[in-house]
């Protein structure tokens, strides 16, 4: 059967070639170098060598140079099965080659690559024929950094050059301007430029410190979304971050989850073990379970700003998106089956609500992440209670105009999900906010409610979020306002410039007039000379400065730069003030 | 030399030799048991037995009665020396004794105390001479509890008979008499009943669930902390729960707290240990290594709502004020020497502030912990740095005032201390608040900051809090109140009631305008009489009651009862919204 050359299939093929095209020529640059795997990746494509000397940048031009000269010649690539021995020979001295050749299973065909006569490659291929082939495609080498050999930090440190490599000049050209505007907006970057957060090695990955900008950010964003769900009918509580391992084992986490938490002591050896918590569901039922509940109790809305801890693997952690302590906007709604539509429904209008608010609405999208019927043994519960949550959650979905994907198999153990998705500025999806309907759990937990008619019944369950992680949510704050917050959330709302020290008193005066009006305001009042002020308060991307100098002293009026390029001279104070206040309490983007 | 017998001692001896007492009482009603230990302790004496029947509370009278009989007899204490040898013949059959003798040391004297001619225990005494000397004591079995032998729980499980014992039936009554009141305000007991908090076996010890109602209190707390800190010019930071040995091996808690501290791993065999952090410090001080600093930077004053955890023994657990997980106002301040005395002074007045805005500061005392200069290894500094920073804080004191008493070597290793004391309605007293000044720590993470001169020098850290442990300031809160909290701080500020169904709508449309002026109201609309809901409603100790029938609907008015037997009638609502909005401005106590 002919194999179909799709077309990622296609530009997998030629990104490996040009691996190949680049070793070659760093063979000939560097003849010293021992070669190991060079894999073709989503933009491009790698080569790790064992090199004593390092390949720096200034070096790249040269390679990409050799690698043309390479394309130019059109030389072939030719495909030769060996015997083991004749490997081992072909390879005798580079210690990486040897090893994956004797790793080979005992009936696997052993495949060469020649590309040329003056080149070899262990490789099973596929490849173009020629490197004319390549002629149109463009590359660029962008980056050395070391890599372990086969990724174990056991084993020798390589040098892993990579390349960018797409099918012609333009598309490689897009790609890197695409990657600037992203870098320019990369929340891990501008986000400690900014002085939001920063890491600190002793510490650890994946547990950012909150500077005090970054730190007023998350108190806005917490106060707004509590304030916002207790008028909407949410109780708050505080449960505790750890518990014994009795617990998960009720809750299942303990069989299902256990690799993905953090353990405190040893089962063998203790006779408590203890584990933070990776969700916040079996601590907030000991609030419903605190006492007897009746129909006339529910529906029950519990919410809680719930600190979680997931053990994340160190190369999966990611600036404030991926990390291994996070604070969720968690919630869990106790009703009746009658209610659940209902209750569905202001779940959602609540994290529409927030993402309207926050400006991110525009950038989401729905997954209704259903189970696979035909992988049973992944969930709990009947087809029925199956059919019956996915039907209810349908038809609210579709009374909302939602325009879903559905995700089949993506659902929870326990039930179908709404997830609202986002992507990052590199293009990369993530679950922003998750709805849950949970027919299952509350059983599990001994979790009933007397109703109309007397009988003990079990609850459904609603595990919700309204605005998600909020370290994960500041991040996609940052890039999608590049830094820029609405006036609102911003750390520091106003500064204050004042010309010359003769201007001083003045600007303290219309600080504390701002203070006792709530605005967060500073005064810059270095000895340095305005125009540095002005761009350093730009750079910070500060929404308002107040300049003053002898003029605005004797008007008794203020000179303001807003971002748009905003710039207004006899600006009366109080009036400022006013339009500050109402940009800050209609949330304005 | 003649031992001088002080009354401490003279009532310790009383306790114990009762203990002997109560052990013969309790061999002639059940001559099974097998005796183990009997102390003398704080308020009494208890006797640790091994007996297969259970002692109920109604076998406590027939108890007391024989030790009545007993002390009438006037039956003498009488010591005996005998050989191990003599000693193990004596409590053959007694598995308890013979190891208590076994493990006596060789040249210890082995003394046995007989009670009349019919009891022996073991016991190093002393005793009074004969039990007339205990005819005027009062005294009373209070509870049998469960107590491993030895305390370990490896071993068998023993009964332990506990009596309260003073000097006379005056002092007896007074003791339980305060015990009464003491168990009313108790906030291990009212905060469950108040649906405060609440606390899970299969979660843990000192893990405490806060349930809606005491959330609401700890959200009303933060934010009037977090709020009142900003405006006196601190930074609120988040910095992470966790982190990794190394940090740990910087600020010396991996040598000197490790067993303090939840850890998560083990050295021998994990690359990396993570460990919960015991307290803010090394974390907070990031925020001020995250750039360069100069004079003109400080005082830098950085503030955190801020979980801690902390490894305590189970038996050292008690309801909010000892836990394992509970959230600091905490506090790290940094500044120059010329800056100290200001900035300590500021603490301190923010501490008194929110103590007397909560209504504590009445309650409080004040220690200045020093250090114990003949100790000399427990602390890390020079002499001259410990005089200049202790007598700063004299300097301090005693210009504001403060009363203190001076603590010798309760200072921090690395500094002075000024504790802020309370005691619980126990009378047990813990440290609430605490500000201490630290010459030391900032050099070990190489905190510097640049000078008018250039030169590069190291800041005073102050670390403080200014409202202690929200879990801890939550308990005395509801012990001082006896739960009625403040109006501002109340989780429920007014319940409607409306007398019947026809009152209803007219309750709901108060509840509208109460919501809308931003008061924590609810309607109880349950088919209930009136008397049962006011009665429900006092049990919760809310502050005020909306009571409404035909009379208030006709009228448009309201009657209000509030918790100092108010009771009024033909209240406008707008008068009372008025009233509460003034008493939640003014925090009124």
């Amino acid at each position: 059967m002919e194999k179909k050359i799709d077309k990622n299939e296609k530009i997998k093929i030629m990104r490996h070639s040009l691996a190949h095209v680049l070793a070659k020529a760093i063979m000939s640059l560097y003849p010293k170098t021992k070669l190991t795997i060079g894999p073709a990746i989503d933009d491009g494509f790698y080569y790790d060598i064992d090199l004593e000397q390092s390949i720096l940048p200034e070096d790249f031009l040269a390679i990409e140079k050799k690698m043309k000269e390479i394309i130019n010649k059109g030389e072939e690539f030719k495909r030769q099965v060996v015997s083991r021995e004749e490997a081992l020979k072909i390879f005798k001295g580079n210690e990486f080659k040897e090893e994956l050749i004797r790793e080979l299973p005992e009936d696997e065909e052993i495949s060469l690559y020649y590309l040329g006569d003056d080149f070899v490659d262990l490789c099973r291929g596929p490849h173009v024929n020629t490197t004319r082939e390549l002629q149109n495609t463009a590359y660029k080498i962008h980056a050395v950094n070391g890599a372990y050999w086969r990724g174990n930090e056991k084993n020798k440190m390589l040098q892993r050059v990579y390349a960018y490599a797409f099918a012609d000049k333009k598309q490689l050209a897009e790609y890197i301007a695409m990657l600037e505007e992203a870098r320019k907006r990369d929340h891990n970057k501008l986000g400690r430029e900014l002085e939001l957060f920063t890491t600190v090695d002793y510490i650890g990955q994946g547990l950012p410190i909150m500077l005090p900008k970054g730190t007023k950010v998350l108190q806005i964003l917490q106060r707004f979304v509590e304030d916002e769900e207790e008028k909407r009918g949410w109780q708050l509580t505080k449960t505790p971050f750890m518990a014994k391992s009795d617990l998960y084992k009720i809750s299942g986490h303990w069989d299902h989850y256990k690799d993905g938490m953090f353990v405190i002591g040893d089962e063998n050896r203790d006779k408590e073990v203890l584990a933070l918590r990776p969700m916040t569901c079996p601590f907030q039922y000991q609030c419903y379970l605190n006492k007897g509940r009746s129909y006339k109790d529910l529906p029950l809305r519990y919410n809680e700003t719930s600190t979680l801890f997931r053990k994340e693997a160190s190369g999966e952690m990611h600036g404030l998106i991926r990390v291994r302590q996070f604070t969720l906007s968690e919630g869990h709604l106790m009703c009746t089956p009658e209610q659940l539509e209902d209750e569905f429904k202001g779940c959602l209008e609540l994290a529409i609500y927030m993402l309207k608010t926050l400006g991110l609405y525009d950038d989401v999208s729905y997954r209704f992440s259903q189970w696979d019927p035909s992988n049973r043994e992944k969930y709990i519960g009947t087809k029925e209670q199956w059919d019956e949550a996915q039907s209810t959650m349908q038809r609210i979905l579709d009374h909302l105009e939602i325009p879903y994907v559905v995700g089949i198999g993506e659902a929870a153990f326990y039930g179908p999900k709404l997830d609202i998705q986002i992507k990052n500025v590199f293009g990369k999806e993530d679950t922003l906010i998750t709805i849950q309907v949970d027919q299952m759990l509350a059983e599990k937990f001994g979790m009933y409610y007397t109703d109309k008619d007397g009988q003990k019944k079990v609850p459904i369950i609603i595990h919700r979020s309204s605005v998600g992680c909020y370290e994960r949510t500041l991040a996609y704050l940052i890039e999608k306002f590049a830094g820029a917050f609405p006036l609102w959330l911003a750390p520091e709302q106003v500064r204050i410039l004042p010309i010359t020290d003769r201007a001083n008193d003045y600007a303290n005066e219309i600080l504390d007039v701002l203070k006792q009006n709530g605005i967060r305001a500073t005064v810059d009042n270095r000895n340095e000379k305005i125009g540095y002020k002005i761009r350093e308060a730009v750079s910070f991307k500060l929404p308002y400065q107040i300049i003053v100098g002898d003029e605005e002293i004797a008007n008794k009026t203020i000179s303001i730069r807003g971002r748009g390029n905003e710039n207004k001279s006899g600006i009366k104070l109080s009036e400022f003030v006013e339009r500050l206040q109402n940009e800050i309490k209609t949330k304005k983007i």
